[in-house]
C-alpha cells in the first residue's frame, strides 16, 4: 500500500517534470537558455517557485535538463527515424529531409532550439551550459560527417569529395533556412535549401 | 566665445556617445541586444547610469542606435570597399572575401553582430529592435542578389541560374562559419566556407 502510493507519487513527479520541461524547451527557443529562469517558467506554467524549485535546485540544473529533452526530441525526430533509409546516399537524404521537416514544422516553438541555443552561447565563456551545447553541435557534425563516408563507402557519391567540407556545405545551406524562416515566416527558405542539398549531393553523385 | 563653448560641449558630447556605442556593439556582440541594459553598460565603462541616460533615453533608443552604429562599421569594412572591385564577378569575390574576413578578425568581439541579433530576435514578436534587425537582414539579402545578377549582367555568371537561390547558398556557406568560429574557435571553418563559395561561383562561371 505505501509502496503504491510512493510509486503513485513518484510518477506524478515525473510526469510533472516532464511536462515543466516540455514548456522550457519552447520558452528556451523563443527566449533563449538565459532567458529560462525558474521564475519566468514558473509564472508561464502557473506554478509557485517553490513548486519548481522542488524539481530542479537551480537554473543552471534547468537549463542543463532542458537541453537533454531538446535533445531527446531531435533524436526522435530527425535521427532515429532516418535510420530507416537504405545506407548510404537514401539515409543521408532521409536525415537532411527530416531535418528541414523538423526546422519547417518547428517542432519547438522558435524553430530549431540548438540553433538558437548555438547562437546565444557561442560567444560566452566556457561553462556548463556552454559545453553542453557545444558537445550537441559537435554530436551532430559528426552524424553528419558519418552519414557522408556511409554514402562514399556503398558508392553513391564520389569517394574523392573530402567528407568534413560535405557536411560543413550540407548543414550551412539546411541551418540558414531556419533563421530566414524564423525572421519573415515565409516557408520559401526550405525549398532554397532543399534545392540547394539535392544539387549539391547530385553534384557528388557516382552514376 | 559662448557658441564656441557650446560646439567644444557638442564634440565631446558627440565623441562620448561614439565611445559608448564602441562599447555597446562589442556587448551586443557577445551578450545579445537584450542583455544591452544601460545600467549593464554604464558599468562596462564606468560610467554612471544618470551619464548614460543623458546621450540614451531607453534601453530601446541605446539598442537601436547599437543598431545603426554597427550597420555603419559593417557597411565600412565589407560593403564600401568591395566597390573598388570590377563591376560582375571580382566584385561579387570581393565582396564575400570582405565578409568572410570581417568574420574572421572580429571587427566585433563576439563575432558578426548582425548573426548574432538574428538569432536573438527571429523568433520574437514584432516590435522596433526586431524591424531593425529585420530591415538589415532584407537590405543584405538584397545587396547579394544585386552582386548576383550584375555578375550575370556582365557575362561573368550564367544567365540561367536564380540570383535568389545563389544568394541564399552563398550567404548560408559563408554564415555558417561565423557560428562554428565563435564555439570551437578553428580558423578552418573560414576555409571550409571560402572553398565552398569558390567552388560554388566557379559552378556557375561562363568560360
Amino acid at each position: 500500500m505505501e509502496a503504491a502510493l510512493l510509486d503513485g507519487r513518484r510518477e506524478r513527479g515525473r510526469r510533472t517534470r516532464e511536462s515543466i520541461l516540455q514548456a522550457a524547451v519552447d520558452l528556451a527557443s523563443v527566449e533563449g537558455l538565459d532567458g529560462l529562469t525558474i521564475g519566468r517558467l514558473a509564472a508561464e506554467l502557473g506554478m509557485s517557485k517553490s513548486g519548481l524549485f522542488a524539481h530542479f535546485g537551480s537554473k543552471e540544473e534547468l537549463q542543463l535538463a532542458t537541453i537533454d529533452t531538446a535533445r531527446e526530441i531531435f533524436v526522435e525526430t530527425v535521427i532515429a527515424p532516418a535510420r530507416e533509409a537504405e545506407r548510404g546516399l537514401p539515409r543521408l537524404q532521409a536525415l537532411m529531409d527530416n531535418w528541414l521537416g523538423y526546422m519547417r514544422r518547428e517542432v519547438f516553438t522558435g524553430g530549431c532550439f540548438f540553433d538558437a541555443a548555438r547562437g546565444e552561447y557561442n560567444s560566452r565563456p566556457s561553462g556548463p551550459v556552454r559545453d553542453a551545447v557545444w558537445a550537441d553541435f559537435a554530436s551532430w557534425s559528426e552524424i553528419l560527417v558519418n552519414r557522408v563516408k556511409a554514402a562514399q563507402a556503398a558508392g553513391h557519391l564520389d569517394p574523392a569529395a573530402d567528407p568534413e567540407q560535405v557536411a560543413y556545405e550540407l548543414d550551412a545551406l539546411g541551418g540558414a533556412a531556419n533563421v530566414r524562416f524564423q525572421l519573415d515566416r515565409d516557408g520559401v527558405w526550405f525549398e532554397r535549401a532543399h534545392q540547394a542539398i539535392e544539387a549539391r549531393l547530385e553534384a557528388l553523385t557516382v552514376h
